[in-house]
């Protein structure tokens, strides 16, 4: 039986967008109880050359329907980086997880050996499905939602693994 | 065709946990150049109730033993929590390693549908393989070892996103 494309894919993505869009919940929440300005938080960086908090929302979104699209072969949705409050940015989790679910299983099922060209900074990749899929969107998708998750823990929201895990 | 249990767990987490151990070697290059306590990463906490940094790194490489050794049927290889030094650390990860190696894609083939019953803290759960390693395993790996690159990157450490994802 294996595991589908479909499967490893799309509802994944979904799941963790879903749990995202809870945690910036819990972060309004938390701006709202210590009357903190939210942009303290989406502004946020790690490090002074790190991204800020809601690029690295922004980012986990590309990486999700970047990869749905590439495997299921349909454009990649255009969507402006011009969020700033967290409705925004669950906004645009929402009409990111809104196209994920349009994508039918059929679409993506039997890409694994599917040619994926990718252009990342000035680097051009040829990747299989699989490949891209299980080396690349994955780990790279997770990477953004986890440090999202830490720049808002390290500034004190009350969160907990749970919350970025959910329910599998 | 599809991707089997074993394609989706064993090289890829042995793939990032190379990567990681490509991480530590920067964090010890960075310590010497720098003249900075290695214990000063090494127990560098996010927020004061998370874990630090050494602690991230056995908890990755004790979920990716686990979920290897949970599909395959094999008692998970104990490895106490012990490790100080980068060197330490970076030999933790070595036997994770060896360990994930040692196990051949017959033994984990075919669990997508195999019961894992898994202790977490206080509550006890029942997932099928495939359930557990695409919503539990990859995601609670994935965020542990990018908790150790943000508080190594928060602290300085010359990193990129590159030293995550290698060569997918």
């Amino acid at each position: 039986m294996n595991i589908s494309m479909y499967q490893a894919s799309a509802p994944r993505l979904a799941n963790t967008l879903k749990n995202l869009s809870a945690i910036l919940d819990k972060a309004q929440i938390y701006c709202d109880a210590k009357k903190i300005e939210p942009a303290a938080l989406t502004h946020f960086r790690l490090y002074p050359n790190m991204l800020p908090m809601k690029r690295q929302v922004q980012i986990a979104c590309d990486t999700a329907k970047g990869a749905v699209a590439r495997l299921a072969g349909v454009e990649v949705p255009k969507h402006e980086d011009t969020e700033e409050s967290f409705a925004e940015l669950k906004a645009r989790i929402a009409k990111t997880i809104a196209f994920i679910e349009s994508i039918k299983p059929a679409q993506i099922d039997g890409s694994e050996e599917k040619n994926i060209h990718l252009k990342l900074g000035a680097v051009e990749v040829d990747w299989k499905g699989m490949q891209y899929l299980l080396g690349h969107a994955l780990p790279n998708f997770y990477f953004h939602v986890v440090t999202a998750y830490d720049i808002l823990r390290h500034n004190g929201v009350e969160l907990g693994k749970r919350d970025y895990i959910g329910n599998p």
